[in-house]
């Protein structure tokens, strides 16, 4: 993998609470100078993305629902609506792991179509795997797919871990080519990129993103 | 303090994102049987414990822009709106901390207010203390209090720390008698809740509501 190969797979992210707008500048400009599949920030800063990576091959992206996932979907609809107003092109939201839990599998139907359906945007649904089990996994995969979900994503990097191969593999095997795979939280470094890569994920979610394209030759 | 003034005070809590229904309805009937200030869930599940303390004198509390205060004002507007229309009286809201950082008061300030405004409901104010210099507390307690906030409270419990006596203090000599100070996030046992009280703390967020009561002879 070339570093422009592996930054174009890149969702270069920066969305801890307290990042300062500097911060999140430099992100966006990284982004857009390495022509990162998309630089990912809260909805606060959407707007400023927009100016940024204006005329860049890189997206906005931004989060809906997140990282809780347990806003009602009439917040996460008027949210994406807003997002994608203010300029987000693509937008990763959350799915409502306790509704999941407890097989309310309608509830989380009409949660995911309401936001796929509810903008233009490309839709990742992030699953925060680490607080479901394998069927979990696998169920979850199957509705996003039928919502019109684009990517399925792991985690949002605020929970107890992030992406993993095993998780990689079990969302890979559970949906059809029309959905891809994307590998999210916690991830360090190249070899990791590597492995999930090889796993199934074609959209690496990183903050990391510089130390790991130094590794690369 | 008697267990019916403990109880009186306690804002009996549950906000974890894989929580189960029957997890939520326990805290909804903890609370309800117990006359705690409020039960304080996911946006969720507003409908459900609307349902469960009708008629009770413990209130609704829910959370928004919850855990990362980033989504926009907009979001937090119709959030709020959404909470209320759902049957929520009391709404804990998140500071922005990245604006807070960047001396972007005139957005915190519309931001705060845009919500205070937005329904009738008491609103609190958690500003994420752990992430906040003592300066930026004291100036947050201050834009809370000018937009006519009721509480500001310290912390969401998702962060890397929680309640502490020192920002208590710091929040409760910062404002007015018109406000009031929550201490909340990792409070584990009744000794810690003596002290914040002592420190100016007037209602405290709970989880382990009961196992502290059970201190209490």
């Amino acid at each position: 993998m070339t570093k422009k190969e592996f930054f174009n797979m890149v969702d270069h992210t920066i969305l801890k609470p307290n990042a300062t707008k500097e911060e999140v500048i430099k992100v966006l400009e990284f982004a857009r100078d390495n022509e990162c599949a998309s630089a990912c920030i809260s909805p606060c800063f959407v707007n400023l993305a927009k100016s940024i990576l204006k005329g860049s091959k890189t997206k906005v992206c931004t989060v809906i629902g997140f990282p809780s996932g347990m806003h009602t979907t009439n917040s996460k609809v008027f949210e994406a609506k807003d997002a994608y107003n203010n300029g987000a092109e693509e937008i990763d939201m959350v799915l409502n792991v306790s509704k999941m839990k407890d097989k309310d599998y309608d509830y989380i139907y009409n949660d995911v179509k309401s936001v796929v359906d509810a903008t233009p945007c490309l839709t990742k649904v992030i699953l925060e795997v680490c607080n479901l089990t394998d069927e979990e996994i696998i169920k979850a995969c199957e509705i996003c797919e039928n919502c019109g979900a684009k990517f399925v994503k792991t985690s949002t990097g605020f929970s107890s871990s992030g992406a993993s191969v095993k998780a990689v593999e079990l969302m890979k095997n559970a949906i059809s080519n029309n959905v891809k795979v994307k590998a999210s939280g916690g991830i360090k470094n190249l070899e990791e990129c590597n492995n999930l890569i090889k796993a199934g994920a074609e959209r690496l979610g990183l903050s990391r993103t510089n130390e790991i394209a130094n590794e690369i030759q």
